[in-house]
């Protein structure tokens, strides 16, 4: 849910006290269109910027749309200096919404070449200030967003093991947290791994792991205990991930390292 | 200049409404590592979100200063919890900034091997919300930020001279614009650029033009108006451009597309 | 975690433009005390409140702790003019998270007596603004938060049902939901529960059942999904729903109809 | 006034960053019922709910209004999607407020079998964060707002009779207040009461006194100073306190511990 | 009371996305110095833009005190760079404020050559965003703030009189209004006001009366209503609308057109 | 551009928690007129208030058009409770930004007497929280807006002078500020104009000059050089100013000491 108030920040940060150049009479019309092919996501965030700014803006795609080189993703109308206050900021948020979409149906296309069922997952290692619009673009991308907060999922990490042991540490945060939350340990073996399962994780993160020791933590975890990669996992070594059998391979590149997608503004005429 | 606000949206939007996990008495040390080369940014953003929780950060790398990879750019010590909490936020953050300033800097290195003088500068095509961090950031790595907003240079674009003609909309604009603020025309051919350059422009945009067309302006437009090259120029392409004798090559993709750097936040004992 | 920003609005509302009164020289001490016996919550809140004035405010209970009547949760010292500025909003939090906590309390209670392991679970049904506070003071009662936001838990209702039947809209939601998160299905009869359960439900909801069926539900539902009875189950019938041997009970009115908890502010020699 | 600040601030803590389940194709209509009988209040702030998601809500009744069980107040249409968004907080302030004023009309009949004019009055003890919505609901119910904020009403209190002594703190704070501002004076005797009227108080509050004392105070004081009695008022004491012919009675209950009205959000069909 | 979010908004206006020139190393001192006579105000919003950016400042004057030409109001010392940020705002406050203080003290010292016992008041014509900034400067200057908010006195004017009558709409008022709050009725003859004092009005305001008839409407109100003249009043007319007994005199031109004091920001050395 | 949550912020301030006589039923038209000649100015966002509370606001003139008393500037019809609680917030920006424009005029007009081609700027000493508002205000009386904000364009002063030198603080921020961005340099002496001159500064400001010392420093210093004067200067002085030749005249009184514009409500009939 993109809020009036994020809207405004953007504008506001973007446009300044006085823009001379957008004081355009009459009106105008204008699409936004991907200048090569990707994914789409971000379009109902610029639908959102020129509707706040009083223009009438029309999706052409929905996020996750495949869309080819020169599609256009957005019609808009309105008058001319408003649609001018807004192209730059809509272009923004759809070429990096969309860069993120687009990584992540590759990250899920190079994974499905090894497992049918393998889940590629973001991380919270997202933009300061777009976790949603960035959880949203990995969904449209085909990808799973992981937890969408701190308080979504409880994540046992080693400090609290080394505080707490592992068995202590499970059972500590089992009655802490609700029972609509599910709990996840961190491991750096397959041993650990068997452990935590037993312990009572529901999921187990077997981090920084070599896939060899992902697919022996995978085989002794029971089924219905979820297993996740982790750490340093890129494009290319994903598959060789995905083959694990393991269910969940995450990447921090997803979000924090996607390049935008080619996205331009073009006014009636061009 | 970070506030208070944009803080405490980033830790909100990382942390949720309950936190299970960082409620871990006592009191901590930790530090945020560099694991790649690259150039520091965003560093006094990430002393800022700790400091906010009540922390005491201290930077130990400036922004611009090159890091090693496992250089510490920031020690902090504070309450568990607290520096738990701002960990995530505050390795984002740096990730990004650093990216971009790191990539800026390879490119101002890839100009300075065509050209002493040349300025590489990003665009207005910044993350939504960001643009502030990553401007600074630019600037971090080296680059120029261009205009920081739409009000801070008045720029002349197609739509403006298909209306009121160039020599028309450059009086019409330089009649609203402060004596305090340029006026930049944006051209598509050497010929325009002379005819921009003695209409009165201070800058002449050469938007998209191959390096040739864009020498052949630079010869003809005069000394005092500066010439800027634009439009699809990479990193690979960009020695091209600085040795045409252009005065500023711009790049979105210093902001847009900077893979973030890898850094990573390690607690005591770590 | 209260932000600055909420702290703000909360002075801002009961202060108004001109505090004549509150104008009053020199240093003053106070505390906040439990006019009655409760549980405490809402002290760090009440903390924040008096640290974002410039006070010194030293917490004497932890969240959570049993109070007598008379007993002092919160020192302050500081200017007067900022103390008495304080201390309704810091009493006010306090008043309403400790009825929250207490009444918590008081069903877990109730819900011990026929049940060693029921969980007593809090709804959606909080006071608009104060979902973390109302949350976090059903867990400082002792009882489960539930979902936190709505993106936190999968929860399929019958107008899914409806449009996509049972199995379609397990299916349908499973793929679309993250990993990390649980899918609960809302059912109205003890066969709909076996349903679900077989479909894939992690958590299944009885709602509105009376005990008996309740227990015919749970008694069905395999043992490692989760049963959850809501709908207007009140103080007195959570006794015979614990007793069904349902894993959890959720209740609005801990958050929507809990009484406040009498607490004092007094001045240092009253 | 209800802001949009506001109404996004409620709905951005229920919805969370990705609400899979409210992603339903079409339109739909739904409307808001009261569950049990009482006063309706919030219905304004529900409609503001439903308006900001870009649906179409009709309020039924107006704020006031005596509603019996089964009785809708609120109609609404829209998309989906939107209409399920708002659901759960424009329910949540409707039977937070309409509890409100179902208790203070409660109150106001039991003073009335006791007085034909004695007013019913909350205080400052409401809900952080919703002071105007909880004022507005005594209104609704036919309590009397008292004072809306600090600023609104000079109020003497015994701290400021220890320093400065009573006539010296109302010739002080006299001075002090503008002359559209009130004064009042909190008093523990009818003597004291005497006492303050006579220093120039516009209202005394007679505070903790017990019926007897309350109605010495009102019979000396001057029929020109308002009366008030406050401190452990109940429903229950009300009418021993409303026949001693005190003007005004104030119970922060009204506010802090009305408990909420049942009321429920149901989607065409059901 | 001055937000946190009041400050940064104004630091955010005047600082921009990046502010080159005040990246200068090592601390300093500075001290904001009235460079004409007047009555200080705003310096504890001074103070708190300079504590906000982490500086150390130091009032040296009150509000309401005198200043000659030449006299430091406040000092402050910091890091050079958080010090030169916060000039220009703490300076735009101090005069904007001072000013309006300067202003109110000439009209009060008007007023006082003809009646030791008048009010001097200020109206809601306030600057937008300062209404709480140009209140207490009133204040400080010696006059009478008025109403702060719509919400704090029920005004009755002729659009009320023309759909209810007068005393309609006093029933219908003090009907719906607190206890705790006045009621005025704005009138355009003696005899109007008259009957406005016998509907119940506790304050009769005279609207745009010349001076005999505002002495006569006083002459006739009787002693226990307040009279209020409004409307047009200058500095020169004031006096004689001072002696016609009249209570209150207010005038918009205290907040909306109070030339600034000159106020001037010099860092040691200078 | 004038965001939602300014012109909610302007309201909540002026309306409160509960504004009684507000409530009036049915609908109504209303006008904003202007009651003495001057430059329009502020009806954007006049008209932005208005259509914020679902009014329909329509402006009769455009902000820099002269207005004659009585002169509407802005019709508005819709809910009477709703016009009602906009006019008075209207009504103060109209009667701010209007005051601003009319001085600049006033001043441009004075400067005109003088030089057909000077230039009348304003300053950064605009009131707090209002710099676009006043900002735009000086360009519809004709004024020069100069820097919008500290990033907008780099100023050096003694302070870095005296650190640095001038030609070593011209190189220093030169290589720091973008190729978009001017450079001034504050002078105190026409020797030292010609000096910054030299150094490469695109503006020369000559601070605190008598007219003969600017008119030498005009003559010494090169035609492309941007020549401003600033410092005490008066509408009174301002044509000696003028005469002098020099390009820019700025003026702090432009914006921090303009007396309001008259303008009043008048709902239909009167």
């Amino acid at each position: 849910m993109l809020t009036t108030e994020t809207v405004e920040r953007w504008l506001r940060e973007d446009v300044g006290h006085r823009d001379v150049t957008n004081h355009v009479p009459g009106r105008t019309t204008g699409r936004l269109v991907a200048t090569e092919p990707g994914v789409a996501a971000g379009v109902d965030a610029a639908a959102a910027v020129f509707d706040h700014l009083g223009c009438d803006p029309t999706p052409t795609v929905s996020d996750g749309d495949a869309v080819e080189a020169g599609e256009t993703v957005l019609d808009v109308s309105g008058a001319a200096r408003d649609v001018l206050r807004g192209e730059r900021t809509a272009a923004n948020v759809v070429a990096h919404a969309a860069g993120v979409a687009t990584r992540t149906r590759r990250a899920v296309r190079a994974a499905r070449t090894a497992s049918e069922s393998v889940r590629v997952a973001a991380t919270r290692k997202t933009t300061p200030g777009l976790r949603g619009v960035e959880k949203r673009a990995v969904a449209a991308g085909g990808g799973d967003t992981h937890r969408l907060t701190l308080s979504g999922l409880v994540m046992i990490k080693d400090n609290h093991i080394a505080e707490m042991g592992l068995d202590g540490a499970v059972e500590h945060f089992r009655a802490r947290k609700s029972f609509a939350t599910n709990l996840e340990v961190e491991v750096e073996s397959p041993t650990a791994a068997t452990r935590a399962a037993d312990a009572g994780a529901d999921i187990v993160l077997l981090d920084n792991l070599p896939p060899t020791a992902v697919r022996e933590a995978v085989e002794r975890v029971p089924d219905d205990v979820t297993t996740e990669a982790s750490g340093g996992i890129t494009l290319e070594s994903l598959p060789t991930y995905a083959e694990t059998g393991v269910d969940v391979v995450s990447l921090g590149s997803l979000t924090h390292s996607a390049p935008s997608l080619d996205v331009s503004f073009r006014t009636a005429g061009r």
